[in-house]
């Protein structure tokens, strides 16, 4: 089996690849990246350049592949301070390339990584697998439809398409890139290290929440799980810890035997309702389909810090 | 004013120019149809080809445009038959062409047809403004996409869209285009000429239907409502009549002195179910914002057999 993994070098994307070669399933990953990859061994091709360009897409192609994890993409902010960069890659290039990858005489599985924010904002007082969606923001919109083109095309016989709607995913590499979410991310960081930290939300902020192993987990399980289980649309949104980010801070302070005081709250009402205000998830569908969260606070913390080196 | 039709030959889009012209609205009408205009006027200008192709849309836009009405496409079997054709028309050069739109340098409102395919097959019970969205077809799939494109882009401030879904518009010209649905309109021709025709559904089949002349006034009040009287994802499904196709018939036949024996039911089940079998539609925020159906089927068939030349 072959597998394609496009962001292959990223947060998640390096992560993915990991975990794919310890497990063995494939005999080889095409990785799809702009910088070069860290990782090198047989089973590794590495096409180094942006999907985006045809060029790299055939090089990437040239054998069939049997499934393709599709993880690259401009992000949130970037995507809605550019919307024709947005739309190149988000849109077009990502359509083109599940159209090449399905036309090289397999039907190849296609997991593709969507995002909460095609619910949009703001959102109502629970969230399940009936809300509608309704982004606001081009991020948002031009994944909504490429789950929708990915759905059709699955029903045409192109592809097998899984989607998967993922909330924050915790802990980003330290430094963050200008991320206005980074701080979630930071506040893991400033613990583990002994720092003082300042959290523009309060601790009463609710998240939705997963850790990175977890979230790998996931992916693996979208692409080897029965195609029967997911819904018409092809797309479940991930079940997610919704931690109250004080608590968060107490399990994690507590693991590592720092003073929970360490971190201070300065609320700033705007992030406080873009990512401190989310309300209860009911991700009914994804279970149904194996798929799982971190199971609480504490799960969800254990595996953060695990993956920072400290034990939990 | 100056405003676009595309499609502008078509069977919705000359009846459009026709009311447009003679509500006097627009200064100047630019017609863009892959065959040239039967009007002309010292208030139309002439593209002649497929919006698809850049140099047609550059020269649609030679000046900036305060509507477009965006009618061409690719129809629904069509799309089925050719996805790429469709990706490349219903998708890729619609999104082109507004965003060409919205360049020049004005906000230009988009009047957008989309379609009831959106709602996909089988159809819930009732149909309302809460139906989630889940098209069958490759047509509806790319509507769709259309319609999340548009909202993103009104909310960004690049256009007002207003997105109106269609019901079936009667009655389409005699001969059909190969259309699966064409007995719809079919059955008013043959009336007309007092001639005996068999359709493909049972008496008791239910369509959505909608006179062109209704259509057209909700285009030309697509044109004109203010924005702020549609909902944030700037598509409404128009409200339409729904009559039992017998019903319809002995209307018809009525109003023109015909023999409603004429016509005979001989249902086809796949047509039965595909188009004959449409649930009570509650279209409320297109009532909300002053979109119209015919009233009854007395309304729909008037207007359709007036439409045709006969009293009714």
């Amino acid at each position: 089996l072959r597998a394609l993994v496009t962001g292959a070098g990223g947060f998640v994307g390096s992560a993915l690849v990991d975990r794919l070669r310890s497990e063995g399933r494939y005999e080889t990953l095409v990785l799809v990246d702009v910088a070069p990859p860290g990782a090198q061994g047989d089973d590794l091709l590495s096409v180094v350049g942006d999907f985006g360009d045809p060029a790299v897409r055939d090089r990437a192609l040239q054998q069939p592949v049997d499934v393709v994890f599709h993880l690259a993409g401009v992000m949130g902010g970037a995507a809605e301070a550019d919307y024709d960069l947005s739309r190149r890659i988000n849109l077009d290039a990502t359509l083109d390339l599940v159209e090449a990858a399905s036309s090289r005489g397999r039907r190849p599985r296609v997991v593709y990584t969507s995002t909460v924010a095609v619910f949009g904002a703001p959102l109502p007082p629970a969230v399940d697998d009936a809300t509608p969606l309704s982004p606001a923001m081009t991020y948002g919109a031009h994944k909504l439809m490429m789950e929708i083109a990915l759905a059709d095309l699955h029903r045409r016989g192109s592809i097998e398409a899984v989607t998967v709607r993922l909330p924050g995913i915790l802990a980003r590499p330290a430094g963050g890139q200008g991320m206005k979410s980074a701080f979630m991310s930071e506040v893991f960081h400033a613990l583990v290290e002994g720092r003082s930290y300042v959290v523009p939300v309060s601790p009463d902020a609710t998240l939705w929440a997963m850790s990175l192993d977890r979230c790998v987990s996931n992916l693996v399980h979208a692409a080897t799980v029965n195609p029967a289980r997911l819904p018409p649309g092809r797309a479940v949104t991930l079940p997610a810890v919704r931690p109250r980010f004080g608590d968060m801070v107490q399990v994690a302070a507590g693991a590592l035997g720092v003073d929970p005081e360490k971190v201070r709250y300065v609320p700033d009402p705007v992030l406080e309702a873009q990512f401190g205000a989310l309300p209860p998830l009911e991700a009914q569908a994804a279970i149904d389909a194996g798929f799982a969260d971190d199971g609480d606070v504490v799960g969800l913390v254990s595996a953060v810090l695990g993956r920072l080196g400290r034990p939990a």
